[in-house]
């Protein structure tokens, strides 16, 4: 790739209340790209309904945003002043039971999928149930149709055994969009170090929260310790392989962290992440409240001594390189 | 567009009973593009699955297929040596009642829409309802939605008001993609004078059918009448504004020809263009019995009287620059 653009600003996790004040904020904060989820407990045509609704958006904001479906529209995006929107699964209920809907949601433009949103599902398990028995029949077969096709494997919310099995079973790279070490803050979906060495060592990509359940001192987490996070995590793993997936949830009602945590498969409530007392979303701390303030993230990232380029990979860089190896079909041989 | 290639042979309409042996023949008959019906009475959901098929063929047979889904897919399958396959649906039921869906089975590759199959739809009026009251208010949205995306308007199936009313609803031009005319052979199925021209004084497109329920003298056509009708045609409507569109239905059971006339909306049996005593596919001309017998319809064209211009656009260059004018989203003014 040949290019004279810098390095793009690229925020891999976003399930925001999208409207057209969080597209000019897209702006103002300079996000060339955003991933976002579009699927949680959808089925195919659910799911094919938020699709819908996005491509309104395309047609009525086209001078903020346009539709990502390869990694050379981040390029696009930067070169015409607008966010490149990439689209992804928690869950993989839109595939339903049927192999051959991986294809067609790649077709339709997604490019990420969870194997697991903390339940059990067809094809692995989920980080909030008991046992892990890792991938299922339909597991194998799905990671390598998603191999095949260029829809990438994301154990965002998958229990550790699963996660080891699919950066095994997967011939190409997997990742994590949105999580941090559980040595930082031993959150249940945060993860182990020997997870995160496997996914880094087989190229995969570990992009950081900053929900603030997954937060050291939650809410009240202070920059410079996320940023050292991020720094010992690059003495560990290799600053290449990391980037950012804020799970950012701006002007979602507390109905919808609900619907994410019990979707149609409880009567009860589960409080997730949260708990009785605090069962909404947390407030996200101060120096990231909306999509304005990446500076800030940027700034405290140099404050712990990343160079420059180093920089400019965490903020976009590295999930470019990544994008350009994920999103085609496989190469065959 | 510049190229060196020869003008593509393209066939605007089949519903083969698709497998290895037809793809080859489709080969052997040098045949570069088909648009090929995925929709008779088929829900969104039901549409995808046949979708998937097609993946599934594109995934085993990628030395004699391709996914067409731009006018310069043709191209490169001429360049490849294969067959490029393009989409579209005989009746609007895979868009249900959602407009939204319009621009979705676009993005899945679906490049041809009949408003109407026979039957009154939410769009429009077919062929066989006693009366026809023309565009409803979804239909002159539909087709607005439908000039936006690039997905082509086909009336091959319905009535002569709601096929005058879409010609001028239509911001672009739009295809009769396998219909005869009634002054030769006067069924049903076939169109008025009056239709062809206002069809072609806006640049639409009307592809020939070879379906014997078609034909003058049904099986037992000609392809000397065959041909001097579409010389007869040309005289009237222009040359440019043909091609083919053979309806070939090759290898189907009988079983299809009946989900194509009654799908699932009748309990008793409607014989269509067929009879009590025809009920099923009838018997193709001796001189069209498959892909492998373009040969003969080319040197019949050539026989009456047309240019080697000429014939090469009615056997498939007027289709691709139709293609190139319409896969598109609209240019915006």
């Amino acid at each position: 790739m040949t290019t004279s653009l810098p390095a793009p600003l690229i925020d891999n996790l976003q399930y925001c209340n999208f409207s057209e004040k969080i597209f000019r904020e897209l702006r103002a904060g300079g996000v060339d790209a955003i991933h976002v989820t579009i699927a949680y407990h959808e089925s195919f045509r659910e799911m094919v309904l938020n699709l819908e609704q996005w491509n309104r958006w395309f047609e009525r904001f086209p001078d903020l945003l346009l539709r990502g479906t390869q990694a050379s529209d981040v390029r696009r995006a930067q070169e015409s002043g607008r966010t490149a929107v990439f689209f992804g699964f928690q869950n993989p209920s839109p595939i339903e039971d049927d192999i051959g809907l991986i294809e067609i949601v790649h077709q339709l433009g997604v490019r990420f999928m969870q194997l697991t949103y903390n339940n059990q599902s067809l094809l692995a398990c989920g980080a909030y149930e008991e046992e892990d028995s890792g991938l299922t029949r339909f597991g194998r077969q799905a990671v390598a149709e998603m191999n095949r096709v260029g829809l990438v494997v994301d154990m965002s919310h998958s229990g550790e055994r699963s996660t080891l099995e699919a950066i095994d079973a997967s011939s190409r790279p997997i990742a994590i969009t949105h999580a941090n070490p559980d040595w930082w803050h031993p959150a249940l979906r945060n993860f182990s170090d020997e997870v995160l060495r496997a996914l880094t060592a087989r190229d995969g990509m570990l992009g950081f929260s900053l929900y603030p359940h997954h937060l050291k001192d939650g809410s009240d987490c202070t920059l410079e310790s996320y940023c050292a996070m991020i720094a010992e995590a690059a003495n560990r793993y290799g600053a290449e392989h990391l980037g950012i997936g804020s799970d950012l949830c701006q002007d979602q009602p507390d109905s919808i962290v609900e619907w994410m945590r019990v979707g149609r498969w409880s009567k009860k409530i589960d409080y997730g992440e949260g708990s009785a007392d605090n069962p909404g979303f947390p407030p996200m701390p101060a120096w990231f409240r909306d999509n304005r303030d990446w500076g800030n993230i940027r700034a405290g990232l140099a404050q712990v001594g990343f160079s420059d380029l180093e920089v400019a990979g965490l903020m976009g860089g590295n999930w470019l390189r990544f994008y350009e190896e994920s999103f085609g079909p496989a190469q065959t041989s």
